[in-house]
């Protein structure tokens, strides 16, 4: 047959009823020997590809990996699953893909306890959770991708956040801006504390101070960029320029200077962080700093196949350059 | 110890080595029987959690979900992955990924025989992929969500994409527009298909005629959106109104017109088909047909639950309205 055969083929061809078929296949034991060999043989007469955990008990290997995300939704995330998708399945292997947000702790400690993974990708680490603890513990090779914890003894590949966030203050602070505002997220996770520290750190050597009421902390959304563009420009005197640490905040600074009147780049310029496809849509033009999403997760994954082939090599830590992408957000073209 | 046991710490326990414990625990021929009782007492006097696989095995139960899915990048199937996450957390279940985009027909069809997951979820069906049929004839049990296939025997769940896009055509022509501009998409699946033809008789009924010229067939990314826009606009006489069959392509289309210096809505209406989160910022506050997902996840979660535990129950095919979000893309506010 051109097809290949269903279970109710294979039930005819053996002459058994399909929930025998199944049977045999999960191994139950309600079948007798001489049933599960007809069967078997039938199987192997169809060519009927192995049952992935049959095989699986015997290899050991599921050829899946375990991929904890957040916030699908955000531009930048959506991206870098895509990306992960992209190059497990250019090796064959598959995804499962475990969302930490919708997730009790429970539930994953149970599932990294379940070895139904042969590798964990972790992309959200964060200081105040214990996925990490947790996966590295459950004793299945884990590495961290896009967001890292400093000393952890673990694989990781990250942008450097730190130096494109510096880039990004100096680069304001070179185009002659002295009263800057900073949109930044609550330090849960080294990127956002990274693209916060590098770039206050560019503003202090070049003698530059913020202002504290220019320092607005928010939630990661949307709507908290656009509250906070409303708060800074609503100041006696407003910022010139304002930085945010992800695009999808600067994606609402924007439409809060839209919603204010406020023109960018003529009266504030903008700048976010993530360098997303979005931000070069005319509805933003973003300039942003640039994450290398596709050296991040090729790397990363590569890490971690090394390391399920040898769980006792020296961890590595991997990080990669963000370099700044400038557009019309900052660049006064008049 | 109050973290969970790692294979090293049952493996000092048991006084075996970690291979050992592993080679237990992956049901190796290789171990004695004698050594494999006292690794088991161990794994219990640690409570330690039930390999998955084993489990799986013997209930021939996954607790998988497999999601066949295209651009998880556009912003609505962002969306409609996240809501499945949700969903299917909430009822304990895990999922596995496939982005259909990268995998070959033949990665697909193996995964299909593998039965590694208790069912599928297809997101993104099409005439032109055998994708839907491979599935069904794999004898797992499969729902379609978001994009159905006309009379297959197969449960369903989709929005009422052709009533949505009528009430879109509808509310123009009763604003007074006659001359209107079309983006669609080629039609290889039921929801582009229906959103053209069902915005086409709705002018069709009140009278309007769609010029040739204000016709364009186009590709899926923002990036069309934007040059059809740029084409209608460039029409000796633009359309009054542009309506284009995705959000995606809307942005796109909001983005030529500010590209050319069209005002929107004072030059030309624009509506799209989705109502992504996105829809509703400012930088695009679109006028769009909403698609219910998290209905559709919900309840077709709920009909490949019925599926996978009576597998001969009749095949059910739940369409769901599509009203219309008005927004400042439309509605002319001096």
């Amino acid at each position: 047959m051109s097809r290949p055969p269903t279970s109710r083929d294979l039930a005819r061809m053996a002459g058994v009823s399909q929930a025998t078929v199944s049977r045999v296949l999960t191994n139950s034991p309600k079948v007798t020997a001489e049933t599960r060999e007809r069967v078997l043989q039938v199987l192997k007469d169809a060519n009927y590809t192995p049952n992935a955990l049959a095989r699986a008990m015997k290899t050991g290997r599921t050829d899946t990996i375990g991929v904890f995300m957040t916030r699908v939704t955000s531009p930048f995330h959506a991206e870098l699953l895509d990306e992960i998708g992209r190059v497990l399945s250019s090796m064959g292997l598959h995804m499962i893909l475990w969302n930490i947000e919708h997730d009790q702790e429970e539930t994953i400690a149970e599932v990294l306890q379940q070895r139904f993974v042969d590798g964990f990708l972790l992309t959200s680490a964060t200081y105040d959770s214990k996925l990490h603890t947790m996966a590295l513990a459950s004793g299945t090779p884990t590495v961290l991708l896009h967001r890292g914890i400093d000393g952890l003894d673990c694989d990781q590949v990250v942008g450097d956040n730190w130096q494109g966030a510096y880039d990004a203050g100096r680069y304001l602070v070179d185009h002659g801006h002295t009263d800057i505002g900073l949109v930044t997220l609550t330090h849960t996770g080294n990127t956002s504390r990274d693209r916060d520290l590098g770039f206050r750190a560019a503003l202090a050597d070049a003698g530059v101070k913020i202002k504290p009421g220019n320092v607005v902390s928010v939630d990661v959304p949307h709507s908290a960029g656009h509250a906070a563009a409303i708060k800074l420009l609503s100041r006696k005197k407003p910022p010139t320029a304002i930085y945010a640490v992800t695009d999808l905040l600067a994606f609402g600074v924007l439409d809060g200077a839209r919603a204010r009147g406020a023109r960018v780049p003529d009266d504030v310029w903008v700048v976010g962080f993530d360098n997303t496809e979005m931000a070069a849509w005319e509805a933003f033009d973003l300039t942003t700093v640039d994450q290398p999403v596709h050296g991040i997760v090729e790397t990363g994954i590569q890490l971690l196949r090394d390391r399920i082939n040898d769980p006792d090599r020296p961890t590595e830590v991997v990080t990669l350059p963000c370099p700044l992408a400038i557009r019309g957000s900052t660049a006064n073209r008049h």
